[in-house]
């Protein structure tokens, strides 16, 4: 069983592996998320392209060192992109993570796409608490593609979902963190009250997770992006309390990390 | 007849209203918009959510408490889904508003798709003075989708669109609303000659009309909408003169908003 | 032949008239660049539109004063609005600009378009060492969307494009333009490593170079756009290490060049 500090020195790691080795991360995601993602995936050392066509999804994701699939406004080119790149990584043995944003009953297409896309066995699935808790089978009002859980609430049920990947991260206040590799509850502390306020935040934890998700294993991976953002958060909010200079801010942050800042500020829990 | 006073009082009212409320809008926008759309509708205190595919779309509108359409950058699949979701709006009474991006003879395919979303009554129409103008049966050369008008010439052609809807909302150096509801034109002052040199605010304006829209009236959510930017835009670039760190302080303001400002920064006249 | 000064008279003229005639631009870009791309072009002083759906292209590209298309993201309506495009481009003596993202074996469906589409001869190709070094028949093996390689190696191997295109540009740590017009390679230094950590730099100086073509020649239109990114993000550096916050200072010196910082930064050379 790993210690906390065991855990802080493969975060450490990992963040250490991202910068040496600048993953090529494939992201599919949404309209609203993509010059977002692609900048924090590059402020924080990785190497993005978003290659989302059905035509190049398969050739691309077999170079692509992670995949990051998601789901928040889906057309059918995409959807076929996405389904072809996720059963392409399970084939070529390419770490991907899988976003169901606003998975439940009212948003069906999405929901059925995202239970077809689980068959490829993503690394890590990662959402918000209704997210997460809708896709372990409970039934859930969400408003919209944000959360009405709390995250604490929801881990419990989210065991279930570790027969389809081997880590499950959920986002929130707190984040929590489950896996296959490790019986225990991690939670990341941290972050910002002003994070959901940026559009996408989200979508761009997932990615980040991806490319890490291509240098450490799943666990390590969810820790790591988890931490990454948290600290960020965290720091950005000490400098800008309103959500302009708060998101330069954030940026910043996640350009600056280093293992310095990663030591003074990371902040876990290991819970039973 | 309302009095100046009454109507900053609804402004205020209105902005309370969101923030309690924090609707779930339901934003079809263009793929230039979409995310600063969703930012700023996070930062006046909305619920965005950017759900535009054909499969989906009749099923959350009906949950949403407004709805925004935008035809920057129509695809075929977004303009099935926006048909969709402008029918659903008007049979399930949610308030929705119509942004005729670049309406007019050269752009006839989403002309025709606007002429067509009109058959389903939106509460506010959203535009520039040339898209307006045009939309009200003027012939009008117009810049690519800018508008070449002035909004105080085309406010009186503007009312044979109440036929239509509920409000028109013209958007300009300043702003010019009619309505059903009021025997007048009201005019807002304010904001700064770098928001037209920041792509989307004009679409984020449109969305967050739509915002307000789910708590008041459609007059009073297209003057609280307008109020908020002309404030935010004033007070921005009273703190920055250049783009890029005008767009961040525009943010800034957007979120910061409040009762005091309001009171202290409208600027509005009710015209003959 | 022109002289290094000449030649810098030429950029400060070719500003002057971006001012003056604030030239309409249509840019069929990706999901990624899109807001960026629009947000530099108003900056710089241009006026951009991004049309890019089938059902509107050959009508909008006929008003237009100049057309950027670039491959990122592509989608089978885009592809087919590109191909519309660039034909009534060359019809129409449009000057048009082809970023060829991506550009090699791996992405093959985007790379038949771009094949495609040099039938149609754009005035500029604009790309970076390893798409443009692949375009002009070498095998080269790039990581994602990024270059592995070095500007200079390559600009012997890119005059072969000049068959294609009156002028070719080539991104990089310096970058080097070649073109039928002058019997030299020009050099232009500046810059900041850090554009190449904001995703859309190279997206948005291909459409800024078709925003110069507009008003100037195909060479002057490349050397004044690449100009212009240079001394904004050298000048940007010298504010702001950080992603961030260099994003926001790029912004605003794209905005803020004028003709005395071009006189006082300009950095090129004239290579035999």
């Amino acid at each position: 069983m790993s210690s906390k500090q065991q855990l802080i020195e493969q975060i450490i790691q990992a963040w250490h592996e991202l910068q040496r080795q600048t993953p090529l991360v494939q992201c599919m995601t949404n309209s609203v998320a993509n010059n977002y993602v692609a900048n924090i995936l590059l402020a924080a050392g990785a190497s993005p392209a978003m290659i989302d066509n059905p035509f190049e999804a398969e050739s691309f994701t077999q170079i692509s060192s992670a995949l990051s699939i998601n789901i928040g406004t889906p057309t059918t080119e995409q959807t076929q992109a996405m389904l072809i790149s996720a059963q392409t990584a399970q084939q070529h043995q390419v770490p991907w993570v899988l976003d169901p944003v606003g998975y439940g009953a009212v948003l069906k297409w999405r929901s059925e796409t995202v239970d077809q896309l689980l068959h490829f066995k993503p690394s890590i699935i990662r959402g918000n608490a209704s997210e997460i808790s809708t896709l372990a089978g409970s039934q859930v009002q969400s408003k919209g593609v944000d959360s009405t859980l709390d995250s604490q609430d929801v881990y419990a049920q989210a065991k279930s979902l570790l027969q389809h990947a081997e880590c499950i991260a959920i986002s929130g206040e707190s984040d929590y963190l489950i896996s296959r590799q490790l019986d225990a509850v991690i939670k990341v502390n941290g972050g910002s009250h002003l994070q959901p306020k940026i559009t996408a935040t989200g979508c761009a934890l997932g990615a980040l997770t991806a490319a890490y998700s291509a240098v450490s294993s799943p666990l390590i991976a969810a820790l790591a992006s988890h931490t990454h953002f948290a600290i960020a958060g965290k720091l950005a909010y000490d400098q800008a309390q309103t959500v302009g200079s708060f998101n330069v801010m954030f940026m910043d942050y996640v350009h600056m990390l280093d293992e310095n800042l990663i030591q003074q500020y990371v902040d876990i829990e290991i819970l039973d």
